[in-house]
This record gives structure tokens, sequence and C-alpha cells, in this order.
């Protein structure tokens, strides 16, 4: 066990799916590998497919399988954490019960972990990132989706039916009141502060706005123009209406932390995704909306940061759990 | 080491603090003993009378202070869970940075347990109560408050800063909207579900109701007659207005469940304090809206209990803490 130890972590999205070796100290090696996920060909070739982006990220590193101690996989929900098993997520239909930690641990023979992807991100950020030096965090990823995780201590809160930090579903708002999200349910925070809701709150808004604004260019266009990234962009350029919709964004978001924070009390509450990245203006209005709407003693002394790895922290992340796979054994 | 181990727990309240001695399998030996707390006198009485209440439950027990591995003490927050002291919790005024913890572990030189009541009576709960068989759960407390507490596997969540399951503080509705909360925000669930809520809730509720109901007879009462009790009865009795009153009850405590199963995903969610008792018929209401508004996977498999230790769950839950303080040493 003399000298360092490698650990390869796999990222798998609903377009692409991405891995690269990471250290002991959780840098990657090289760039991540990255091929594209193609769902509709069936699970057998995502299979294959997992097992030749691994591959090729151990080549590209410049080892051997050999060099490598522990694999960790990060996959979307629906899944079954403990059993290792994809069930059946609506971003890699027509996928179906793939028992992809028993098929991993079998290719390549070694000790295989297998997480949530949105709990890899959080584990990674936890591991080496933003939250490196916290000893609890909650982490969002602000994407189509609101995705969420849960770190305390080493241990992920993946919940008892693989449900844990699934933040982007805690409502900040009643039921018969709220809008509508994806999951069918009314007043979850992912209605609010997803980029596809930010872009439906854009037009809204910009239907009973009176005053001079860029964002009425694309009114008439198509939602590929209208996009959470161009709000984010003309808010940053002093357009009124981006900036409200923003600040809502930051006031949604906050809600939301306020009650993960009165759930779980964490050292620090963290923002990565897309959105994360209009930086630090978007933080410190979401920080002022905790600690204006959130349980005083806890709210005054969390932290809120943003996310340090970017599209890197899930793979870094699934690498983190082979780590502590392997450091449990 | 050898024969049974006994631990005292204490659970100290604004009004009265109680102990019992506590066999390793959770069964108290006793009833507890009971004293004022008194909190107007002062906190160097106020330890003498956790002292004095510990060593009572030690002879009721029929026992010496020998016998006694360790001791749990439960108090109300605010609190430093960490460092073992009370800060300045509203209901022990004017008690100020209590080192409660030191003390006690002065006075009788045993391993001294302190956590925050909530958290014991979820613990209580979870070693020999409602959830004795599951792996995780959270335990809300029906008061003049709401209370909560988080546990999975072994570990209370005590958050960062002490304020872990603070789950009367998550928020249900929005905050320009929601009820005023007594912690002065607006939406938490506490504003509508504690004891004193249910009360201000039925007396506006009567206020627009057409229909009979014996709780008019109550309306021009003062507030000590119109209780949450004579509501859940009056229910229980077939009144209509009464009936509405609990149901919404029910669907409020639901949609709280909802934020903290969509956080920490537990196995099971369990409501205790003086309204569970209302019993079987409140606990399926709190049931289906539960599977009705929750995400769908969890909320399919969680389990929704009625508490099963009553107001001993804090003293037996502080023992409970005593004994896995000397079983991780």
């Amino acid at each position: 066990m003399a000298g360092q130890r490698y650990f390869v972590g796999l990222d798998v999205g609903g377009t692409t799916m991405k891995a690269a070796v990471v250290s002991e100290a959780g840098i990657p090696l090289t760039a991540p590998v990255t091929l594209e996920t193609r769902p509709e060909l069936g699970q057998d070739v995502g299979l294959q497919t997992m097992c030749e982006t691994i591959r090729r990220a151990v080549t590209v590193a410049g080892l051997n399988l050999d060099d490598i101690s522990a694999i960790g996989v990060a996959t979307p929900g629906l899944m079954d954490i403990k059993a290792g098993l994809i069930l059946d997520p609506p971003n890699l239909k027509p996928w179906k019960n793939v028992p992809v930690r028993d098929h991993i641990r079998a290719a390549f023979g070694k000790p295989t972990a297998f997480q949530n992807d949105a709990n890899a991100a959080a584990y990674g950020e936890f591991w080496v990132g933003a939250a490196q030096h916290a000893r609890s965090m909650v982490l969002y990823t602000l994407g189509t989706g609101v995705g969420g995780g849960i770190i305390s201590g080493d241990t992920i809160v993946e919940g008892e039916h693989s449900h844990g930090g699934e933040l982007g579903h805690m409502r900040i708002e009643l039921p018969d009141r709220g809008r509508l999200c994806g999951c069918g349910a009314r007043g979850c925070l992912e209605a609010y502060a997803s980029a596809t809701n930010v872009v439906r709150r854009t037009r809204e808004d910009l239907a009973a706005w009176r005053g001079p604004t860029r964002l009425r260019d694309y009114f008439t266009a198509n939602d590929d123009e209208l996009t959470a990234k161009l709000v984010f962009d003309l808010a940053a350029a002093g357009d009124e209406l981006a900036l409200k919709v923003v600040d809502d964004t930051a006031y949604y978001l906050a809600l939301g932390a306020c009650g993960a924070i009165a759930a779980v009390d964490p050292e620090m509450v963290v923002f990565g995704g897309g959105m994360a990245e209009a930086g630090e203006d978007f933080r410190v209005r979401i920080e002022n909306y905790v600690k204006k709407f959130g349980l005083p003693f806890p709210a005054r002394s969390v932290k809120i940061r943003l996310a340090k790895l970017g599209s890197d922290a899930g793979f870094i992340g699934a690498a983190g759990c082979a780590r502590l796979l392997v450091s449990a054994a």
C-alpha cells in the first residue's frame, strides 16, 4: 500500500458521460474523457460505454488498471444506491434496473462505489472544493433542474430510499398556490429557481413590465434565445427587469436554503451549476436573503459559497466515494 | 463490565424537570422523579435542582451512584451542544451560559451526555419507542411549539450550530403570505400547527363559519377554555368545524414532513406530544397528505407513526445518549 493511490471517477449524464483518474489528494490527473451516453441505444451499450470511458481515462492518465485502487460511478436518479442499481431515470430512457455497480466491479475487478450524481458533486465540493474545510455542507446544483446533496462529516445523506438531498423538491409555497414543478407537484423550489423556470418567470414578468428592458428584444423569440444565462448577463449589465428576475431567483433559493438549514443546520451552503457562475453579486443576494429569512442563530453563522469545481465536481466526487470505500474497508 | 448497566436520564423543562434511572434495554426502573425548575431563582439553584433530581431518581430506583454508568441531560435551546452549555433559552429566563454538562460531570464524577430536549426525545423514540426498528427517523413534537429531531443510524443530527432538526421553523408558505410565528418569522410550520396556533386558527375559522358547531360555545370564552385538546375532542365527536381544523392541522404537518422527507428521506416520521394523542384518525390524515404531496418515491415508502413514549421520551432519550457516550468511549 506504499505510494500514491489513484481512483477513477465516472459521472454519467443523459447526454455525455465523463471520467478521469483522480489522485488521493483529489486532483484529476487529466481533463476528463468524454463519451456520448446515447441512452436510446439501450443499457447494454450504456454499460459498455461506461467501461470504455473508464478504460480511456486510465490510458490518458498514462496508467494501467493495476494502478487503480477503486472506481466510483455517479448516475442520475431514480436509483437504489445501496443495491447499486439505476432504476428508471427520466433522462436515461429506456434504461431500467441496470446493475451498474456489480457490472463495473466485475468488469474491472475493483472495489466500486455507486452514488447519486448530485450527492457525488456535493462530496466533490466537500472533499476538495468550496467546502473543503467545512465539517458539513449542503449543495444546490442549479441547472435545468435543481439538485442537491447533503454531507455531514464524511457521510453522504443518501436517505432510506436513495432520495436524501432532493433539495429542489422541498416546497417554498403551499401546493394550492405554488408554481407547477416538472415532478408534477406544486410549490417545489425547482419550479422557481431552475434555469427553465427562470426563463418562464422572465417571460411572465416581461408581460407585466412597463419600463425599459433589453429583454423585450427576446420576447417574441423562441425559448432557445431567451436563456437563464442571458437574463443573468443582462442583469450584470444593469438591465432593471433582468435584475429583478435575478434577485427573485436569489430570494427563492434562499428560502429553499432556509428550509435545509432548519433541517440539518450545516456549516456551509454551496451553490453550483450554470447559474452559480453569475458570481459574487448573486451569492451576496442569496446570503442576504438567508440572513433575513433564516432562523437567526444558524443563519447568522452559516457560510454561503459558490461551488469551485464546476462540472468536474461529479467525477471528482465519484472518485472520492471510491476512496472512501477503500479507506473504510 | 459484567452485569446490567444503568443510566440516569434528566429532562429539564421550563416548568418541571424529571429524571429516572433507565436500564441498558431502555426501560425506566421507576416513574420519573419530578421537581419544579423555577428558573426565576437563577441558574445556580437550577444546577442544584438538577443534581437533586438525579440523586432522588437513583434513590427511588433503590440504587447507589456507584451503580450508574453515565448521566444524560436534555435541555431546551438555545444551547451549544458540543460545549455542553445552555445559552439563553426563552423558557429558562434568566439563565445564561450555564455549563450544565461540566457541572453535572464534576458533581457526580460520571460521564455526562448533553443534548437538546427534542433531539433527546427523538433518540428515545428511536431507541425504544415508535422507531425502535427503524434505521432513520424524524420526530415532530407537537406542543405549545413544534419541535423536532432527526436521527440517522445511531447519530443525532445536532447541526453545526446546535440547531439541527428545527422542524417547526421549516417554512411551508412564502414569508410575505405566511402566518406569523413566535420566532418572529412568517410561514414557519409552527405558526400553523402548534397547539397555540391550532386554537388561533380555530378562532379565525369560527368567525367565518355558518354551519352548526359546538365550538361556538367557546367563542366568547377566554383562551384557557378553547384548547387544542378541546378541538380534537370535538372533532372526534363529529363536530364539522373542529374536524376541518384537525384536518387542516394534519395537512400543514404533512407539508412540513414532506420538506423533511425531501431533505433527509428517513425510514419513518413520528409525531409526538399532546396533539399526537388524538390517535389513529389524525395519523391517517397526516399519512394521506404526505402521500398526496410528498415526493412519490420516498413518500410511498416512508412510515408515518405516532410516538409511543409520551412525555417519558425526553429522559429516556437522555439516558440513551448517556449510554451512547459510554459505548463509544
